[in-house]
């Protein structure tokens, strides 16, 4: 064997969950179908099924949660399931929540599993579907049907994808979905073709599964993975060609010099000391601000606005951003290195070429602050820069611009406070992202 | 009249020679031809002209300069010549200096009258000359015949010129030379409509003074003077388009608001208080060393070469220039004014898009430093920026790639200063330079 099959058959042992978890889940499996048996006798018209990562064996040790879709026919209303769905589900589980995606939903516990369980309808085809989560019993039985015997290459690839942190299509991450994963194991037939075809991967490329296809395409920008059951949507939509670039670039250095590590979830150490050095000289500044009580991925959405909002303010302030970037822990801080951290009092200020006579006046007209000159025949003058310190200029933006930072954020980033240098290492909990920020994370 | 010809009235006035001037010139004049015809009598072969805007009483009364010409027949050698014409020039004049021009040529006094004494090749067309000045007697055939009764229009657009500062082919200025005047006066007819003509002028305009027509060429970058003796030769080649500009707007403002100050050199007053406040907030810098001993057009060619240079040096190390400019006086001075006076202690490095297989791996192995991150599928990650510091970075320009800054500038710039803000203001020869360069001189 090679060296890069040793280490496969290694990682297998790491991913696939042991006896006893194993058996923990089929006892609230037994458990969860002894209730809605029971539940369901009353409404003939309902059934309930095990979907999802649990019920196909693709699911990790360390993510084990039981899906249970419960199917209305066509014939309920939105309210009208929603409302029996939640009674249902509240009575299934030991204790329970609501969450939210496209309906309400129970999630709850049955000992110590996680469960949800979720409505949604009957429906002849994947391509009528009313919300998100119809689709979900055609996605299983496409699924279902053809991952026999790659559960656990499934599950080394989502290791390996979490290794990486791209590993999910929420928002926070914009990587891999498990439903995307399955694809591509039964597309490529085994982790190790996966691996080895996404070496050479290039982002306008389309893989088709359901016709065992793949081919590149001029016009598109980013992956493209059609979904078998509804071949207008694309799998990989929520996927970012940045997590695609770092999944390339990790298959091609596993292919070279393969290791355990890459099935292992990283524990970050950061290196205070270096840290602390490197940010001497540098001009990183930080916007922190209370945590807002919003879901996860309306919380990145924003989060990734109010960043761009303020890295274009910035630069339409002729400031340099290098890089910007956000992490929300129990606060959120919106962060920007900068090429400088303050500016001449003054800015260039364009006009028309000589030629145009009547601009030219205007512009003899309205600019008496500075005296103008040419630059190869275009007039040019100074105007004075208000605000000429970057750190300034950040408080002025979520001062004055922050309603346009996200509706659930604004009032919450213009409590914020700006920070800048040794003070954001001052916040513990931003210690591991600035460590990646700053690129002294190795 | 209208308020425009008042004004001009008026200022034939300052632009005429007083009868005083006028005097003392003809009396110069008639001592070099009493010495000249004496002189040539030994050399029957050699004929002398007075040319120039002397001979053609286009001159303006503050630049009296008697230009005498020494017309040789094409057997002579250029050795010959030159040492036949200074032996010559030198009889004439009561007092000389040898200058360089296409030949070294006599430059003398007569009473205290300036006279250059030239000499040239007598020729049979201007198309056949071996060097610039054995054209002279052709402009001079051309413009004689043609400027009678518009000589004090031709003064009035020099003086006009003058009092903006784009009179002069020379490399400091950039501008207008006294033929090109007397060619546009000629060809427009009067001041007054070379003045309303300006105002309209675009950059890719031809004017064809011999042929009396202009039209704009679409491929052309600036103003083409076609010369009517050498239709090849463009009059104008010496213009910059920044000159040209210069000389547009102050026609389109004198025309809206005329002014005896256009006919007036002006005196500089520079506002040092003034002066004192902008430069701080401001980020300014200077070169300043000894003035090397060459001719002033390659002066001020090396000076605008080294200028650039260091300019490119600053915006390769991602400084921005807001302005460069230089100044010669009894020392010389590059300057270079900039958005920011200090970076952060790292730049970007981009590598390739993550699609290149073989490039991404190299990138990899020879970044070490910093971690890579991707941006749009592209790498990048940081590297260590040596000099951080405008002040220094330029010190390190001048030390380093001085030999670079022009054969007979660059031992000075290396031996030179580097100064910055306020020590820029306590060299007073350069404090009209910088009240313009830092625009509040006016």
């Amino acid at each position: 064997m090679r060296d890069v099959e040793l280490i496969i058959e290694e990682a297998r042992k790491l991913v696939e969950p042991d006896p006893e978890t194993a058996d923990k889940a089929r006892k609230a499996e037994k458990i969860i179908k002894e209730r809605l048996d029971k539940l369901l006798k009353d409404y003939p018209e309902l059934e309930y099924r095990f979907l999802g990562s649990y019920a196909r064996n693709t699911w990790l040790p360390e993510n084990l949660e039981i899906d249970v879709f419960i199917l209305f026919p066509e014939s309920y209303s939105f309210d009208g399931l929603e409302k029996l769905a939640i009674e249902l589900g509240k009575k299934a589980v030991d204790m329970y929540e609501l969450r939210y995606a496209a309906h309400p939903y129970v999630h709850g516990t049955v000992g110590d599993v996680e469960v949800d369980i979720v409505p949604c309808y009957r429906l002849s085809s994947a391509e009528r579907i009313k919300s998100a989560v119809d689709r979900t019993p055609f996605h299983h039985e496409w699924v279902i049907k053809r991952v026999k015997g790659l559960e656990n290459d499934v599950r080394l690839l989502k290791r390996f994808l979490k290794s990486i942190n791209v590993y999910g299509a929420e928002y926070r991450i914009k990587g891999f979905s498990g439903y995307l994963c399955e694809l591509l194991v039964i597309h490529y037939r085994s982790f190790l073709s996966t691996i080895e075809k996404a070496a050479r991967w290039k982002r306008n490329l389309v893989i088709d599964p359901g016709r065992g296809s793949e081919y590149v395409k001029k016009d598109i920008e980013k992956l493209h993975v059609v979904d078998p059951v509804d071949p207008k949507r694309n799998v990989a939509a929520n996927l970012s060609i940045d997590s695609l670039a770092k999944f390339v670039e990790a298959s091609r250095i596993f292919l070279r010099e393969p290791s355990i590590d890459f099935f292992i979830p990283k524990t970050f150490s950061v290196n205070e000391e270096r840290m602390k050095k490197e940010i001497h000289g540098r001009f990183v500044y930080g916007v922190i601000f209370e945590r807002p009580p919003v879901v996860e991925d309306n919380l990145y959405t924003q989060l990734e606005k109010a960043e761009r909002r303020i890295a274009d303010l910035l630069e339409n302030n002729e400031f340099t951003v290098l890089r910007s970037g956000h992490h929300a822990d129990e606060k959120c801080c919106l962060v920007f290195e900068l090429l400088s951290g303050s500016l001449s009092k003054v800015r260039k200020h364009y006009g028309p070429n000589f030629e145009s006579y009547a601009n030219s006046m205007k512009f003899i007209e309205k600019n008496r602050e500075y005296s103008r000159f040419f630059e190869n025949g275009r007039y040019v003058t100074f105007r004075t820069r208000k605000i000429t310190d970057a750190r300034e200029l950040i408080r002025h933006a979520i001062t004055v611009h922050h309603a346009s930072m996200g509706k659930d954020l604004s009032e919450f980033i213009r409590k914020g406070r700006v920070i800048e240098g040794q003070e954001l290492l001052e916040h513990k909990d931003l210690r591991p992202f600035l460590s990646e920020f700053l690129g002294v994370n190795r």
